[in-house]
């Protein structure tokens, strides 16, 4: 049941020549890239952003100045901000939030006034908040409420923005409590270059959105090292496990975890210098500091704030997690890469689905 | 219960001075990794090979002429053959058989006079026999009985031989009906750089072994025809998803799937030129054939001959398997690989648990 008294027909997405208005929070690669993606799909889109720059370049040269910056984006595809207003949100259908786990509290604060229930909302965010250890999900129910989080709806998958512009095909997961939001969600960005797969595991696709990037870092890491093919194998393979086991504790369907949000977007952000967290993770491995790392890439790499938040809810949940652990410990206690590697290496060989079943 | 009425003390692998005799039989790149391994855990290892020249190389060279020929074999790895005897047999306490599935069946009616209830039987074998549909349990069943069956050890894990024989950090799955011979199978293979995690599901390690080389080849077609990592990630995450239905309906754990001989390998041979399935993939996406691609390959794909197994099984099992089903088309029925692709990018987006849960 949705419980926000709207109808299909309300929605503003039945036909071809009735399309949805969709506002963007967060100008960054993934909001630019899924900006561009649905104003290609025919909908009209307007990327909120806080830097002037970024809304003049959209707006007058329909460019992105800070992000994505190569590609043109569509004439249905604008620019408001940097203030915030209702207007934009009385002007919208659907809400899309592509916004840094640990600012997003400070942003629903801002827009809790202008957020209704009719309002399709999208979240594509990934993290875990250090402060308190919540998902996304959970910072939208305290924020906004539970009927507003309830019917939202959390897209994850193995998706980089730049493949997103180029059109590559792409799949990702979407998870909602309200199927009616799920296949509105659906509508609107499915297509055949970019899939989207339903599924109910709100907490499950959260969990795993966030915890890859840990093991993203740890891929890197074991990249930055020389360790080879085997070995970034097992080290993803034995990741997945401490994230399924997490994900039992926290009442998820472990299957959740082998699915597009999971495994899907371990597979892309594991095996690719394309992967910000990879990189991070590379270059610790090469010696350089966590400090420099984060000023050279510019852009920030979730899995470094997420690492701390995963370790401190696998001792919360009581979880066995060797390897988070591992990357917590080179990323915040210095601890040597390499001694992290042989740490490992003594651990014992418990069952394969040790904790999960 | 283990009913070979041996006890552990019988196994010949209690201390360090007290070694196992091992005879493995395959001599393939595989085979000559895990002799390799054993021999460097200073269990007494000796190859059979049905081919003089590589017996005489072992002895004489200590390098096996056909297979990792970069490698200096140890003192404690010998060879034995053409000619298997009963003598080979008499003199071990544990057989490691790396055979192709496909003629599984033909060692196996040799040697059956030769193999005892006392031997720890390992295999290390991964296919779908074409004939049968059987999975290699199913063929050791068949050939040489239950009990026998019950108490192999089925070892499968993401290890490319040239790894191992690198030393190369490494993690396997083992799995088996019988807890004694699959804790003594963990401890001669066992070190810290080649790790050995039990598991109970043996259908579902070797089901998932043998459909990871039908989806590295669809990796390797995708990588061929030029698309780059979402469509990869997205590939083998739908493909394990298949894999996946398939074991749900032959009674597996899903979650082996999501283990080391399940996603750890597809991480491992879907993104690695290293593997012959890759390899197929990709050179029949730049529009070579079939044929000169297993003619220049030298040795064999195993993928080639269970994506026909695996199409007929999905087919009996009345499973949902696009991808598989496209792989087999492309192989078997000329296909075009670009048409494949666009045929799977028009299939509904399903619930992603669909016929999982």
């Amino acid at each position: 049941m949705n419980d926000t008294n709207t109808t299909t027909a309300d929605y503003n997405m039945t036909g071809d020549n009735d399309r949805s208005n969709v506002l963007v929070l967060g100008a960054g690669n993934f909001g630019t890239s899924l900006s561009f993606h649905l104003a290609s799909m025919n909908e009209t889109v307007k990327m909120w952003s806080r830097d002037q720059k970024v809304v003049t370049s959209i707006n007058e040269d329909h460019v992105n100045s800070k992000y994505l910056t190569q590609v043109t984006l569509p004439d249905n595809l604008s620019a408001v901000g940097p203030e915030m207003n209702k207007q934009h949100f009385k002007a919208c259908d659907v809400i899309l939030m592509s916004i840094p786990t640990q600012h997003l509290r400070n942003i629903l604060a801002k827009v809790k006034p202008f957020v209704k229930k009719r309002h399709l909302l999208i979240m594509a965010n990934k993290g875990i908040e250090n402060s308190t250890l919540d998902l996304p999900c959970t910072i939208l129910k305290d924020c906004l409420g539970e009927t507003i989080a309830n019917n939202a709806v959390y897209l994850s998958g193995p998706s980089f923005a730049a493949e997103i512009v180029l059109k590559e095909p792409t799949c990702v997961a979407v998870a909602s409590k309200n199927s009616e939001r799920l296949e509105w969600a659906q509508r609107i960005f499915h297509c055949p270059h970019f899939r989207v797969y339903p599924c109910n595991d709100v907490v499950g696709v959260e969990l795993a959105g966030s915890i890859k990037n840990v093991l993203a870092i740890a891929s890197g890491i074991s990249t930055g090292l020389g360790y080879q093919s085997n070995t970034r194998a097992a080290l993803l393979t034995r990741g997945l496990s401490e994230m399924t086991r997490m994900g039992v504790k926290m009442g998820c369907d472990p299957l959740t975890m082998s699915g597009l949000a999971g495994i899907g977007d371990l597979f892309l952000t594991c095996t690719s210098e394309k992967s910000r967290n990879f990189t991070v993770g590379f270059k610790l491995a090469k010696g350089e500091s966590l400090e420099s790392i984060t000023k050279t890439l510019g852009s920030v790499a979730e899995g470094v704030a997420t690492a701390k938040s995963a370790y401190e809810l696998c001792r919360k949940l009581k979880v066995y997690s060797p390897i988070i652990d591992e990357v917590y410990k080179i990323l915040y206690e210095n601890k040597d890469a390499k001694e992290a590697v042989n740490d490992l290496l003594e651990t014992e060989p418990l069952h394969e689905l040790h904790m999960i079943r």
